[in-house]
């Protein structure tokens, strides 16, 4: 379970006057610092580096047997699929490796309902007067561009530090047809880092819906992204799903962005067979099968599951000291105050801060005037607004360790001022 | 231009008995031979062997100073787009680098036609009644696929030996505002090998449509796949459908697939700047950025567009001995009789072959029970129903020399067969 920090105020908060000097004096260092978005660093890139060099001239067959140059296949690759099918657990023949993005296979499962409805839709979506969707906030933001850009109005709920409230969940879900589908985040959630339990998993999953073609995606982007010994693992949501008798609820995906190469990995998406079926019949019209050589490129370079678990555990020892710092500061600069509270994660890429209530936009404000950028305020809720303007989404894996330490003091220093100033 | 033969009958069919006996022999001897698909042989992807060993370990930077490694940037590899660019004749600022497919991007523009529209449309496609679409024929049986998924209904115009029939098109187009799009293979066309002329082209981009939001998807599949010395060059579309006024009418498209390696090639599209500006607007939802590392290979493998051109040269090599055995075996077994004719293209991947009206579906289910696959009858007419019942596309890429020849020979039985079985 995540971590979230919110002491009660030991202290009162330091003088207006001063906390504006502070932050004159940040401004005067001239930073340039960006905490914005959850890339891999150049350092973790280059834990993949040797994979430049795969396949390597004469080695092109894969474990089928398929020359991997030529076309064809809408499957993917079979070595990497078994290796992220034991991973993520489940079968084989349910997992579909793809190209780039599983954020593309996402964009394209919504798309293919707009255009094609799935199979128990009364008619494609686009022909619906209204389709809602269900948003777990704090959340990520480019699920929620891909229902705005499809014209999906999306309904908030609140996440928990075990995954989604499930009971707000359950009572839209219940009696409106219109909602029709749901994020998930299930393991190291962004921003907060939760993990969904066993209990909120089968409340999703068996929860009783009015529309016949209600989906959750289920996206495992962090299902190996640990930051500590305890290497928690989701609940294997198809399997719930499937015993719950609706097999097809779930559509999951994960990707290798974030443990080889950020713009070259290698997409999933796992469903029911029915699921599996549905894709790939639209997908035939699009595609001549993904690319089957970084597939045989990536599976050589892992070699097996735990191949991947090993490799990730490299990764930890980049990106851990980077999360420990942003939680340090944030404890010893705001920790007296009451002020503020954040998420302690033990994977993924984010830590979440609640700053003092309608100071979010003016932290952030603050912040890029000295130099240090942050993610939008209300860029983790839909439409960008955040009703409290409350939250900040911090992303440490990107810049060096000690850039870091600097971006994170100043943030500090900014949440302060912003706090100060809301009650001058 | 590409010629058709189709030389006046000198001489009478043997008789039904004679042919019977010699497609019996045919069928005895057990045959397992495959011209359906325009794949590159494994001889041919050898060529580009030595990417399988790039970009190499420590080389991930492109020309623009861009980590290809991490996420970003919509407009692909600056490199590759610059040997494109010069290649496909158009700025490189419109002309972007995608995944491993120009049929995604292809599905994707009409796609986005459905479910956006383009900014003249009055309304997304998906929410017209009826959208129509301008299908030249014989054609390629993947575009008919993308209109068929979409649920846009096809008309066939004829193709001739200068691209389509122009007057055709500009009937249909000048009033009726549900003709919103056309296809064109402007180059070597698929699959009788027609290079559009420029009067043509002219024609198309500057005649007056109906529809504000026509397109023609220009489909430059085989924009510097040469089979001779004459290396044609299809007319410059996007700078002549400018000089008409009518700047959007034209997407263009393009790929490595043919040129490196089918399943792990590089797309490209050019637009307008409108255009380009409409596409990666509705992208950027979907994408995180093409693949940069396959591009930054993709541009070390060629070097330069003279690079191309050099590689495309060894293609060439082992190409044309096989269309030369096609033509070649046609002429032998066929042409004396006047029931026959067949383009012999100057590029591109197909040979169109007219046999006697009605009996197309007949040869090829002749050759399929002789152990050789033809691509099904019809593929090459919208809904895959070619009225004439006479038209088969022969693909002689994948299969060695020998096997083409055996492969033909054996095709010739059939289609002599099915001539003399109509006639009795």
């Amino acid at each position: 379970m995540t971590t979230t920090t919110s002491s009660p105020a030991t202290a009162t908060l330091p003088p207006l006057a001063e906390l504006q000097q502070a932050y004159a004096e940040l401004q005067a260092r001239g930073l340039k610092l960006d905490l914005t978005r959850g890339k891999p660093s150049a350092q973790q890139l280059d834990l993949a580096e040797p994979m430049l060099d795969l396949p390597g001239a004469g080695t092109h067959t894969d474990d089928a047997g398929t020359d991997t140059r030529n076309y064809g296949g809408l499957d993917g690759g079979l070595a990497i699929r078994r290796i992220f099918a034991e991973l993520l657990d489940v079968p084989v023949e349910q997992l579909l490796a793809g190209g780039n993005a599983s954020l593309t296979l996402m964009h394209d499962v919504v798309a293919y309902a707009e255009l094609f409805g799935f199979p128990e839709s009364p008619k494609p979506w686009a022909r619906e007067e209204t389709v809602r969707w269900i948003c777990p906030v704090p959340g990520y933001d480019r699920h929620f561009t891909i229902c705005e850009a499809l014209g999906i109005e999306m309904i908030p709920v609140p996440m928990t530090v075990d995954g989604p409230d499930a009971e707000a969940v359950a009572a839209l879900v219940a009696d409106d047809p219109t909602v029709k589908g749901m994020w998930v985040v299930p393991t190291y959630s962004n921003p907060d880092g939760a993990v969904i339990t066993e209990d909120v998993a089968r409340a999703l999953v068996s929860m009783p819906a009015a529309a016949p073609d209600f989906r959750i995606l289920w996206d495992n982007a962090y299902a190996v992204h640990h930051l500590t010994d305890d290497e928690v693992t989701s609940p294997n949501a198809l399997a719930l799903a499937a015993q719950a008798g609706n097999p097809d609820r779930v559509v999951m995906f994960a990707s290798t962005s974030k443990i080889t190469f950020a713009g070259a990995g290698v997409s999933f998406l796992a469903g029911s067979p029915a699921t599996i079926a549905w894709y790939k019949k639209h997908l035939s019209a699009a595609s001549i099968g993904p690319d089957k050589i970084n597939h045989l490129r990536h599976a050589m370079f892992f070699g097996s599951a735990d191949g991947v678990r090993e490799h990730m555990r490299k990764h930890r020892e980049i990106l851990a000291p980077k999360f420990e710092a942003v939680v340090q500061i944030l404890a010893e600069r705001l920790g007296a105050y009451g002020i503020a509270s954040w998420t302690e994660p033990k994977g993924g890429y984010f830590v979440s801060l609640d700053v003092a209530p309608g100071t979010a936009s003016r932290v952030v404000e603050l912040a890029k005037d000295a130099g240090i950028a942050l993610t939008p305020a209300g860029a983790t809720h839909p439409y960008g607004k955040d009703p409290e303007n409350m939250n900040v989404r911090l992303a440490p894996s990107m810049p060096p360790l000690d850039e870091v330490r600097t971006a994170m003091d100043g943030v500090a220093t900014c949440v302060l001022l912003a706090a100060a100033e809301s009650r001058s």
